[in-house]
Parts: structure tokens; sequence; C-alpha cells
């Protein structure tokens, strides 16, 4: 539009019209095939204006990966604040990662897929807000156990690394014409893996209590 | 090596071994970024030599995904065959899908990360033989409520789903220097997943049979 800074009010908000626009694209084409051309015809925004928030692909995919953990984290902290059982922490945490990929369908593909796509020092520094994100979900994981030290073949890495998996998948798949909306989603993939991982923790603090091998149940 | 024809015997040894060296460059740099050149230098096949096999990379990239999905698909049809209880079909399932992936890493990340890269018609190919595979997963999974119809909230497509999430999120993290074998991280999945599941499925059941609300229990 103009090739002036824009205002400080208004930076913010021209930002994250960039970036929204930006995942879509990255999103419709891949981050190797989108060229910056199209993004200056996108948003509207002059290519001297774009230059104003970034100077190069790297910086905006970086951006756009920023913004969407620090909001994922931001949220997810907030309503963490007042839950204090661990069942429903965890719930809390599916639900929020669900809730804002559903709602971001171009943001949740580009945190998925383009990854990789991402240099140092960008992608280091993203890597260190999974590791916080990711750690965040395996405390609240290991509380579910009720601080007992967890045995046997129940590793937590795998257990949680899993559950990212479930979720993060669905954006492989989830047609919102005829797939569940969030809460629902939420439900049955919390459901599947609260189910499943207590009843394997059950068994385990029986068989740590008994030292017995597992009887072949199930 | 050579720009004759290889003989009919040698053609499938070279075939493998040019799909083999592909699918580590796909997976290296991803399939945007791989040139021909560079598979003729890693496989030490001279261009014509390639061309022999495939006349363009969308060509090799669906013959990687092929020669993948078809043999995922003879390995657990066959150990199957033998195989009629629900759970243990479905534990043979993700065993295979499992123990495939993690012998193929390359193969396991061209899969998962290039689908989109494929056109028509060769997406339309793949894509076929991936609905196949998802049916069967479905039919095992269906047969593990005895036959009975589903019932509530846990639909069958986001079950099967979220445990294709589980399995195919594992080329994102699995290190095998620290990271469970195939058979370990098979058991903690399916464990996670069946006893998630039954348990749901149990108490659908009940719920379905005293027509009541899921009492808040867990």
């Amino acid at each position: 539009m103009t090739s002036t800074l824009p205002a400080p009010r208004d930076s913010e908000a021209k930002l994250q019209h960039i970036l929204v626009h930006s995942a879509q694209i990255f999103a419709d084409q891949g981050f190797e095939g989108a060229s910056i051309r199209e993004i200056s015809r996108a948003t509207g925004v002059s290519l001297s204006g774009l230059y104003y928030y970034f100077e190069s692909k790297q910086k905006l995919l970086y951006l756009i990966q920023l913004n969407a953990f620090t909001l994922i984290m931001e949220r997810v902290q907030a309503r963490l604040a007042s839950v204090r059982e661990p069942k429903m922490r965890l719930r809390t945490l599916v639900q929020n990662h669900i809730e804002y990929f559903l709602s971001h369908p171009n943001e949740m593909k580009v945190l998925s897929h383009e990854e990789e796509a991402l240099e140092p020092p960008y992608r280091d520094e993203i890597a260190a807000i999974k590791r916080r994100y990711y750690t965040l979900a395996r405390e609240i994981f290991e509380a579910l156990s009720g601080g007992a030290p967890l045995v046997g073949e129940l590793s937590p890495r795998v257990a949680v690394l899993s559950l990212f998996g479930m979720m993060n998948w669905i954006y492989k798949w989830h047609n919102p014409k005829v797939d569940p909306s969030a809460e629902q989603l939420s439900e049955t993939m919390i459901g599947i893996f609260l189910h499943g991982v207590l009843r394997g923790l059950a068994e385990e603090r029986m068989l740590s209590a008994a030292g017995a091998r597992l009887a072949p149940s199930d």
C-alpha cells in the first residue's frame, strides 16, 4: 500500500495480517515454492513494506512459528493456572492444542510440515520453545502417576510423543465438513490416551507391588 | 555405470538400489531440493541409465512410495492370514507398520512428509493404496467391538486416524540411539490404544445398555 513506515499501533495489526496470509501461502504451496512477490500480492503490502517486518523468507517462517507457539504457550499457561487435578491438566493441554490447531489450519500445517525448512539461528530458537512446551506436557503427564516414578515399559517420553503424534497428525486428515469439532476431537483423544495410560499405569503398579510378571490379560 | 540396458534379472536389483538411495536423498534434502544429477552421483547410475527406470522426478517419488506401500501391505496381509483374534490382528498391524518404518527411516520420512509433493495421476494411485490400507485398519478396529455397531463419541475414523498419527509421527522424533526398538514401541502404542479404546467401548456399551448419561468417572 505504502512504503512509509506504519505507525506503531498499526504496525502490530499489519504484522498479524502479513503472518496470517503468509501462513496460508506456505500451507498451500510449501515454504520452498512460495515467493515474497506472491506474499506481497496476497497481503497488499509492497515489497519494501514487507522488508520493514522481515528481511528474508526464513525470518518470515520464523515469525509465523514464533507467533503460533507463543500464543499456544500463553493460552495453555493461562488456562492451567486455575487447574490442579492432573487429569484435568492433561485434558486442558490437549483441548488448548487442538482448539488452536483447528482454528488455525494453515499455521498447523506450517508448524507440523515446515519444521525442518527453518535454518539456524531461527531453528534453534523455535526448538527451544518446543522443548519448553514438551517439558510442560511431560511434567503434566508424570503428575498422573501421583509423583510415583514410572516403571516398566511405559516410557514417559514415548507416551507424551505418542499423544503429540495423535494431535499433530490431525492436519493430514481433518475435514471440517465431516470430522468432529475441536471439543469432540479433544474428548476422543484424551479418552483414548488417558484410559490407555492410566490402565497401563495401574497394571504396572500392581506388577511392581507384586513383583510379578504381566498376566496375559487383554 | 553403463548406458546399455541392464539384463532383466539385474534390473530389479538395480531398481531397488536406485529407490533406496533416492529415498535417502529425498529424506535429507526434501523432494523439491533434490536433483536427478545428485541421484545419479549417489547411485553410480548414469543419467541415461536412470532414464530407463523413470522419466521424471515425479515418477521416481511415485516408485518409492509404491514400493514401500506394496511391501507394507504384502507383509501385513501375510502376517494377518494366520491371526483371527481381533486384538492380535490390531497388534499385528501396528507391529508391521512400526517395524517397517524403523527399519526404513528414509522411506518413512518420504511417505509421511512428501505425500503432497506427488502430482496426479501418481497421487491418485498412491491415494488408492493408502485407502486400502486405511480400510484394512478400520475393519480390524471395528472387529474389536465384536461386530456390534460402535455408538456414541468414539468415531472409528477418528480412532484409527489417531492410531496412525501416533505411528506416523515417529519419524519426527525417533532416535535409534536412545529410543525403544520397534518391538517395544509397538507394545507401548498398542497398549495405550487398546486399553484406551476398549475401556471406551466398555463404557459406551454399559451406557447404551442403560440408556444413561456418561458418569463422571475417571
